[in-house]
């Protein structure tokens, strides 16, 4: 009877992922630790009220809330982090305080409540700007953001407490994340716009940088996938199809399934959307696939149904930014 | 007329750096700023008076302080750190507040103040346990310490804050370093407790630990050496000796300095000292060799200086554990 603890679990990956740990598992119970800033209890659909669901509002900031809530679980899951990676522009603390230390305060409270097993949410970000070279797992990793930064100190930090501490963990470095519930994304941001206004759109960059989207059931289907096989140490994992999606082929895409026509799209030159965006990823996942994953839906098709549920959600009113 | 800001300025390499660069430089000023918990006035020797030096007394952690006090220099060197690296498996996250911590807003200072260059002082730690394999700068890094996370956090973090915002930094990872004024190490250990008791000493781990020892002085003409040949961008170099000692070789040396003979050793048995260290370092320095940085002392002679100093400052009372 698996008693899984999910902090950030009303967030967009964290909030399906509790969807399938309950449909999956029967007896599974799970524990969601969400401060709800980008989290939402709509995400969590008809399991806000679940017998088998525990949620505590609490911010991972709080260590000894976090510890307290944590005792007697059997494995946690960590996906809060700042969600808006462009934002460290502005404000370039902000993944310090809102990815490094949580993931200390998450690896501290395990330590001290005892439990022992950890999946964490990492990213592309820690690799760089790898140009045309596709990302193998082992190979140098030197971030450009703070973002990237971020999520290389959390698999540094978790591979050091495994070791010094006797845990086991599994970190997944993810492409871009899309599907129901996301709340921050350039085809969100473009339909967001183009609700607003159908005749332009405004293009960070030159729309061609270009990389692989991954639905959200895919990843899900990733983390559970290798959790299923055993954890023994620290292991690492990028996760993410093998085809790619240029931001201009996006746009087309988010007017097409608007029904819009004749956009007249304007660029801000360059090719990055943003200082410290990487232009184009190539991931390499076959340390995944060959022990069996595969994802169910190419980018393309991963792109279509996120932005149908987020066409959807706008509708009922529900696509708004949170912070 | 170079405007230099030492961060840990009075601790034990940033007081051998403000000694070389105000002797090298004539026109240098160097502002210290140091909380003075391992840092020393006497470290400073007659620069502690010296019209060149600032002394600011302030924690890394007071942003706002750090950020007032660094405006208008030029070069900022970064050894603020926890010293003391076994310290986390009792208190595992010091390495994070007294380390990564720390990097994050010496960057942030250096941000909001305008200061462009950083020389941070990295570490082995790094790499975690590579076994034989002589480490080279763009392998996989797996730190299996807390303090090889903070040191990789902070590399992470200013390689970020180099490309977004423009500043130009260098990394040095260093082996074991030793010298006059030296607050922590093996030899410090045994020094202080064969004065104590000449007939027994204990050794952690099975005495085997072999590693590379270079000089303070070694490591400062390092620093400098990289530096003066113009800073872009962020880079990064391993300073190591090509010589290396084990543990029973130390504990001979200190010995045979303190002319104490028949020490009874007793072992903590296992390969390492404690849980995350890392029993073998193989350092391939060749990255900085190649431009032309040379070793004046091999690690034998850096541990000879380093131990008849300690026993130097031992007789005047001056060695003891800051904290």
């Amino acid at each position: 009877m698996a008693k899984y603890f999910v902090v950030g679990g009303a967030g967009f990956i964290g909030s399906h992922l509790v969807r399938h740990l309950l449909a999956d598992e029967a007896d599974a119970t799970v524990t969601i630790y969400d401060n709800f800033t980008s989290g939402q209890e709509w995400h969590l659909g008809d399991n806000l009220t679940s017998q088998r669901v525990t949620i505590v509002r609490g911010d991972v900031k709080d260590l000894s809330a976090l510890k307290d809530a944590m005792v007697g679980h059997d494995h946690v899951y960590h996906f809060a982090s700042n969600p808006d990676i462009s934002k460290a522009v502005t404000q370039p603390d902000i993944d310090f305080w809102e990815g490094t230390y949580l993931t200390q305060n998450v690896l501290e409270a395990m330590r001290q409540a005892g439990v022992k097993k950890l999946t964490y949410a990492s990213g592309s970000g820690v690799y760089g700007d790898t140009g045309a070279t596709p990302v193998v797992e082992d190979m140098p990793m030197l971030p450009i953001s703070t973002y990237g930064a971020s999520k290389l100190a959390g698999e540094a930090l978790i591979g050091a407490y495994c070791y010094m501490f006797d845990m086991h963990a599994l970190a997944f470095r993810f492409a871009n994340v899309v599907g129901p519930h996301q709340t921050h994304g350039v085809s969100y941001d473009f339909i967001r716009r183009l609700l607003k206004d159908p005749l332009t759109l405004h293009i960070l960059g030159d729309g061609s940088q270009s990389k692989s989207y991954v639905h959200v059931d895919d990843v899900v289907s990733a983390l559970r996938f290798v959790a299923a096989r055993g954890m023994t140490g620290f292991s690492y994992y990028n996760v993410a199809t093998e085809d790619y999606v240029t931001v201009k082929e996006i746009a087309d895409l988010v007017c097409s399934r608007l029904n819009i026509q004749g956009t007249n799209y304007t660029f801000g030159g360059g090719n990055r959307g943003w200082k410290g965006d990487v232009p184009y990823v190539r991931f390499d996942s076959n340390k995944l696939r060959s022990l069996g994953w595969k994802n169910q839906r190419t980018a393309v098709e991963a792109l279509r149904d996120s932005i149908d549920s987020m066409i959807g959600d706008a509708k009922e009113g529900k696509l708004y930014r949170a912070n």
